[in-house]
């Protein structure tokens, strides 16, 4: 490869979406090619709108070219990326299949900034992406990147049963997938959101009860709860939700806030309970979510949009009004 | 047994000890007969020293009689017993092991309150008194019957390994239990106090390192900590010592505190950091703890009173200027 010009869409100051040309000189030994067609939008994209950086960390694509070391992929395979694009390979962390908490990696919006998921293309160590089942689809394969691989990380690496009464609040991008890994894996599943409005989606994606918690003060949902999946994006009323929680349970609190979490400090300790933090897969993980949906034909119900300027500010303006169902995917023509 | 008239000592309204007499008629087929011989001051205690029950939950003695179904304790046994008295035995944590969870548990303070450690005998079931082995005195084994079942419950319950880094913050009736067993169990253990006062004794006592803490800003500490035992009575400045955590670590806050848990969101999600809810261990842990404590020779460094009124009370106040080196038991006399 002589080089390469990549159309890119970035956030800039005045929060508008700002299409610019990257160049790229050619391939190193180990990087990968893609040529991207479907991208999907997350809530950390919003908080980025305002940053110079290309956006999205959802990508999905066609291998055009690899480098010349690679063996992994090939020409024309459809290979995706999430949130981890690089990590040092020989600390502790990375030794131990963590590479998601090296104290080098690479992450979204943080390194790489010139490459995304909305662009034309994209350059990433060959390392770092994943080869898509043939049982998902592309546009279903965008929003697992991320999204998927979060949730399934809570519930694969700490301890969660398939005999065990699982929690989701909220019903969105995180949720509606929540709901259907714990249910594939065989989980009693209780899903709390606000109104009715979304039982009947709820209860046909795996859940086997449905809570409308909007003011409600005391949540009544019969067997406690242990393992509780926070997916909204405000903090819950975290009182409330303690009640329903089995001796020694478990909470995850998934997304994203810059407010502090304050807990009822006795009903933790006095109940034995877990806060667990997580955050995206290591690769191990990924590849392990991605056999599980293709398996279990877990999918995203997505939104599909124009991957372009207005597509995306359009994708955007309907997530922060929360009426994306349930998950945006942004689609490069053809 | 036809009956026995008990001593015992309680709280009162107005704070202050309060000698009386209880009569017991017999004993049921499970229960055990105790003279008490020591007895524990936990900062617990202190919180019960304005309510009308019996104190402490740290007690020890000698059996001097046990009821016609028991078969695991016989007169002139040493037993001691600590915060928990029952539990129903056939709820799904009963049946793991993990009585402690019970939804019926029966715990020091909720029931049972005309028994107790600050008391000349005690009855209480066989089942949930433990022999004490012995290489351990009965002055020794009063403080591990509660503050050292807290530490070591959160050392062995949550996979603290032999080649794990940990954190403890405070030097005192806990505090100086932890640091022995997490040196005995192999731990690289760096110790956090107000000042320089306790140092040598937490070097004497296992500690690898020691940081003094007050009016320290930024804690510096080298290689970053993957266990953080909490043993201070009032909660630490999270946000300091959250920079002092390896990624994925956990943090275990082992006291009592009425304020709210106020944790930096952001920072616990995105290194996955557990907080972890411990409380006094299930009766296979304490087992455990007695017996690792014995083969260990793990003893807390104890001061002496008499097992009277003004014995307690000067105890008491003394607990409560966090004056005791490092933890309190009152002495019946002989």
């Amino acid at each position: 490869m002589t080089g390469i010009d990549i159309t890119v869409f970035k956030g800039s100051s005045r929060g508008k979406i700002v299409k610019s040309t990257i160049h790229k000189d050619g391939l190193k030994p180990d990087e990968v090619l893609l040529k991207i067609t479907h991208a999907g939008l997350c809530g950390t994209d919003l908080h980025y709108k305002t940053s110079d950086i290309v956006l999205s960390h959802e990508g999905v694509g066609i291998v055009q070219e690899v480098g010349s070391g690679v063996t992994t992929f090939k020409q024309g395979d459809r290979a995706g990326w999430g949130y981890l694009h690089n990590s040092c390979g020989h600390c502790d962390e990375c030794l131990s299949g963590n590479e998601i908490f090296c104290t080098e990696r690479a992450m979204y919006a943080d390194a790489d900034t010139d490459q995304g998921g909305f662009a034309s293309h994209a350059i990433w160590k060959a390392g770092f992406l994943f080869h898509i089942p043939d049982a998902i689809s592309s546009s279903d394969a965008a929003p697992l990147m991320c999204a998927g691989g979060t949730v399934f990380n809570a519930m694969h690496l700490y301890g969660m049963l398939p005999t065990d009464r699982v929690g989701i609040i909220g019903v969105g991008g995180l949720g509606h997938l929540a709901i259907q890994f714990a249910a594939k894996m065989g989980c009693e599943v209780v899903v709390f959101s606000g109104t009715e409005r979304k039982k009947e989606e709820a209860i046909n994606l795996g859940a086997s009860e449905f809570y409308a918690t909007k003011d409600v003060e005391t949540l009544k949902i019969g067997a406690p709860i242990k393992h509780l999946f926070v997916t909204t994006s405000q903090q819950p009323e975290w009182k409330c939700y303690l009640n329903t929680l089995a001796p020694h349970a478990k909470i995850y609190p998934l997304t994203v806030s810059a407010e502090p979490l304050t807990l009822p400090y006795m009903q933790l300790v006095n109940n034995g309970i877990t806060l667990q933090g997580s955050i995206c897969p290591s690769r191990g993980t990924h590849v392990k979510m991605l056999r599980f949906a293709a398996l279990h034909g877990i999918k995203p119900i997505v939104q599909e949009f124009p991957l372009t300027e207005d597509g995306i500010e359009e994708a955007m303006e309907k997530l922060e009004k929360g009426e994306v169902r349930y998950r945006a995917v942004l689609v490069a023509e053809k």
